[in-house]
């Protein structure tokens, strides 16, 4: 499950370094797809072996590199030591439960995002981590499973729609992150649809199954939050990154990935103040309702205890008894049975309680 | 509705600068209007086509093009193209989620502002985005729908009155910005009277709908503050700013704009603060009520329960019951019940209950 | 009343620095006097225009010029004209819903402080704005109403006690900042007063008027939080001031003031969190003394219930029952019952519902 | 009572610097003590009158002189002369309501803490204001009243264990301050074993008493915060400090003193959370417990109030009433209400009330 | 106990400097380890005396001395002085309650940590201090008792695995702190699974024990967070000490230690919300079951209390009640009580309460 703590009691004791899948394992055969693309045509391909992808450094056509399945600790070896990736960083990668974060190292910049998706059902949402590596004129990304939300940027690369073709490997990183951040604004909008139901929900007739989907949201939120706020240091560092791999070109692309962060962040903490408003209301709609049942009880207790009373005084068996033998007893105990209940309406009618 | 996320997926997967309006479509046609004003007179008139507008750069009289609709996406090209704007700023335009923001681009700056409007039937709010590009000797605005709170500028631009047609574009500026933060101060104080109208409401005879309304102004008030925070910064930046845009002379009226903005969000706070004191009230109000729901009650079913019982006693048909048959044995059932009654009342009385 | 934001819909759309009188108008006629005092004497006389209390600025003598009542535009406008003050910060005194604030001009400081009363009644807190400008060798100051917490250091300057006559104007700014200051060291007493009153009251026997008056007091705590919190700002600014305004052997006297400031702000934070814990008393004793009915209706009804049971079944009208005729029948029914009660009573006592 | 806020209304109105001793008389005679020592010897003794203790300033002895008192503001003036202290600085002293914090003077330091003793009866906090001067060659420390935590360092000084004799007057402060933050351990021991004690007591039997007890936990827990917080500035100002009375080799010892006091916070902060965390339980219990109440009146209710109908409806006296002279009506009937009985048994069984 | 405040009572009035252990004495006997390894082995012994453990200091190797209990006061002194070490550095090895910190002494760097573990019976955690020094060629550690998380670098520093024995002395620091934050993981992870296993339970059958184990995981959480907030400090410190004894290569090492900090307190703070959401959903069933039993209770209750009256009527002994000599009164009864049933059942269904 995405929302448990990831395992690393696996690497414990390991020196530092030591290569170790950790999380779940999501996916069977590595695949390694490699796109090719320069202003004049991009090419894609999938490869075999780690081997087949390394490329002679040179030339000016930038080469994409996607990795899908961390598993397979061969590759990563052989991929670290074509790029001279340090190993801390290779670790990094395969410890699936990072944070999000940018690490500037010599030649190369080093990302970790989240991307995350929405499980309509659970009403929970699932992460996966994605890792970059945006070099001179590569970039390497890494996943633990195949499916993303890369898909248009890979169109645009083959169509040249856009200026992507043009652009060095920061717009590509660029273009990635993009595609992350609007999957948030996705399951925002699913979230927000879900606040909205909820509150019809609460307000309306809410029952034991409404706490469960408040408590839900709630979880969902947490989560997203987690991956969101880090995010935001990440592309400010980005923003004010002087690393010769970011250029001037791409920085104003950059600042638009902040502020779209910024407004997740904004949308994630309105959303929490909604949902801690929907449990209040939710708390006080039960009080109500408790409150009501205990009015009908109260008002029916109330009118017939004291009349069973009455009725009872009557059908006791004393040899002595005026009452019963008067003509006019029985009706007149009616009457007074009568005007108990009514007092008791008007009392009721009085202090609001019907 | 505006307090929903605002849908970004038709976005998803499209090349940055990519123009596409985002968000409700509020009005039909597009309307351009067109000040033109300097110290010696001011014209205005409405456009029929994006390129009406454009008027040659140079000449000393101030132009400010409003724009009221912005799903007509040629329009946008062909202002941006006259007016040399980045597409990144031009796709924030048409992006009606943003929250305010202050960008510096060369020759220009870009503001976005959100403009409130209080729906008194529902109780919330409703917002609109208005966005500002303030050039050396132009000022455009652009808004989702006709109607807006800058007609007191415009009847200042036309009549003469006050400075602003002996002032520059950042003067203008800030009159449009200070007609939007007097906006808020006129939803301050109905979300501050219905407040007290709660107040004394909750304090008085809480029904179910009392909790409705504390939500829908918590929730309120949740926007509102969305809308403001930002847009502390927003106005921070003008007042700090080392643009030559922003000439000293205006600097004073931006650092008044400020206080105001700082008086909002100081007065917003409080409004949240007292919100949640009333929920805390009205809870308490509900178990109040229960309270005394079930003393009265307790009162009437602990009397009468035993007093039924001895009723029940002397009910029964057993052959040999001695007391049935002696002649005071009624009476005297009599004065146990009413013992016990009056019993009772003094312990009720001893604890407060009465 | 204080606690409303104000009204300021009544100046939307005019131009800034138009005088309008913003606010409650709290006294009828305008009333101006003026303090004259140095080493060696003072002289206090009300004027009756505002022309008569514009003195030529030269000479040695201090002067004070003190405005009560801020509806009369005109005199604003002479008074600004005479000692050439900004009309922004004009139109800041004549609009009283200002949050404290210390702003430099060219010449002279200008402040706003708020002036605080407690009123017991009500139990809320009463303000009002009190703006002053330091000159070289004037102070004016301006307040909504008649009325105010400066009588000492009135007398101070027409007796010469302390050393107020050989000091400048900022020590004159530093007395009346320090006279607002001490006011609400009153009404922090007042109020801890209440709270300790209150402590008492949750414990012992809370009723419904209890809320209401812990409400009241948190009411009273955020509105004289929102004074205080800004005013830190102001004092701290005269702290470190570098105006020429502020000499150095004032300055130990403004971080005395400021030390209040922060006592204050301690105090008022330690008693919210007082308050807060007193709601969760008293909720507390709600559901206690819930507990506490719901115990003896329990319990009552518990020992009754099968008691009148066993007197039904012996009420019967079956002709064949033979336990009727029975001898001692009778008499077991009623060891019978005994023993369900004092089977009961044992059971609660096991429980601790006794 | 020390949890009160000091009544300053005494002070209003007179001129800053008027020396009048604020607070709570704690004692009825001002006594002096003089400890005069060096590395060579120490000698302490009492003397009557103020002008006693003013040695002559030169010579190589450290004097430590203590005032215990502080009402005689005549002492105060003879001292404040003699050792040329600001009349601001006198005044603070005389205020027994300061917040600790630390000026610097020309000549000296002026330091003011809090030594608090806990009241085991009471279970709150009893505060006392302990200001000291830091000169060259002198050290004054006033306290309201005698009896203090410095007793240890009065024997450290005369039988000279430690280095107290060997180093300069900041050593000495430093002792004494170290000597106030070791009560405060104490204090903080006695709080923890009282949430020990608290959370047994929660959790088993918790009654009326301990809501109270929470209570005053958590305002002694509030009121050892406010003189906590402000006390790190105190030690972090002096750790900083670049004044000549400061000098290197003590500069550890205050580091030292300085984490002490980050650890009392986070102690403090830690017993807060717990504090709150037990009102949650305690709410809960409360809840549960009534919860258990209700399910037994519920059972029991439920159960006998259908066989009492059955009863009573056999009760009736309609001539016509064919089932009464069956023969097997009798045992008929408890059949039924046995089925009836064992039903609801199992019914409430199944819902997991039993 | 872990979570009990520590007691430093023993100390007050000590001179600063005074060795003495404060704590629990956990273990009988000191025992002291000392490996000496390089580039070309590794050797390690026990040694019997503090003296033995003085090892010349120069030389290439590096010696790791671990100390585990603190209790005997002459060994501390002997190394103390071997080393050099600050008498006030010592006293901080000996006080069992700090918190983690760094600081930098001439020669050596000193830190505290806290090795923490899960006791899983109790729930709670159990924390025991570790100081280190690290010096040029020696690293000394401290330990309360035997027993740590350290045999993995043991056996590191013995096979030469890794690049350890390569590497200097803040290396050796740097695989012992990492494997004290590895040890957090793991309580995380048995954290996260008393979450996971806790949702459950509230969501299914919450009891009272439920609130007791989410309490106790609050209290871990509260302990933990202590714990680790300030080693993010320490380590940080660490990564951007200037020291020369932190070198450039080991450097991104720490900075992976700072980034499992950092993902620790996140994972802690994700489990606080978590948390405290499961209280509030706790609370909530508690509210919804007594709503179910209430609802019952009624439902019995208002069916058959009119009923009850009904029959009681009939069974009233006047001589005049000329129903009871009806034909089909009887029947008729019985048809009256039948409707009255209906009409209830209708009326609950009605009201949504079946």
């Amino acid at each position: 499950m995405a929302n448990k703590p990831i395992k690393r009691s696996k690497k414990t004791g390991l020196p530092p370094g030591t290569l170790i899948h950790i999380g779940e394992k999501k996916t069977e055969t590595v695949r390694i797809t490699v796109f090719e693309y320069g202003p004049d045509g991009a090419a894609d391909r999938t490869v075999k072996s780690a081997k087949d992808c390394v490329i002679p450094k040179d030339g000016n056509a930038i080469r994409w590199i996607n990795v899908d399945g961390l598993h397979d600790v061969q590759w990563m070896e052989t991929l670290g030591a074509s790029f001279d990736i340090h190993p801390l960083i290779l670790e990094d990668i395969l410890n699936t439960g990072q944070r999000p974060k940018l690490e500037e190292a010599p030649g190369y910049l080093f990302l970790v995002l989240r991307m995350l998706r929405f499980e309509e059902a659970a009403g929970s949402i699932q992460s996966e981590q994605v890792s970059m590596i945006l070099g001179p004129n590569y970039v390497l990304s890494f996943q633990e499973a195949p499916g993303d939300v890369f898909d248009a940027v890979r169109d645009r690369i083959r169509t040249g729609r856009g200026r992507i073709r043009n652009m060095g490997t920061d717009y590509l990183v660029y273009a990635l992150m993009d595609a992350v951040v609007d999957g948030y604004f996705g399951i925002l909008e699913k979230l927000g649809e879900r606040v909205e139901v909820l509150e019809q929900e609460v307000i309306g007739m809410p029952d034991e199954k409404t706490l469960q989907k408040i408590y839900a949201l709630k979880r969902a939120l947490i989560y997203l939050r987690k991956s969101v706020w880090p995010l935001r240091e990440v592309v400010g560092g980005l923003v004010r990154s002087e690393s010769e791999r970011i250029t001037d070109a791409t920085s104003p692309y950059f600042r638009d990935v902040y502020d779209h962060t910024i407004q997740v962040i904004d949308t994630v903490e309105t959303l929490r103040d909604m949902v801690s408003g929907l449990l209040d209301i939710y708390l006080s709609s039960i009080s109500n309702r408790m409150n009501s049942v205990m009015k009908v009880l109260t008002i029916i207790a109330t009118i017939f205890i004291p009349l069973t009373f009455i009725a009872g005084v009557y059908g006791m068996n004393f040899e002595w008894m005026p009452e019963l033998s008067w003509k006019w007893a029985y009706p007149a105990v009616w009457g007074v049975m009568g005007a108990v209940f009514v007092g008791m309406l008007i009392y009721f009618k009085k202090k609001k309680w019907l």
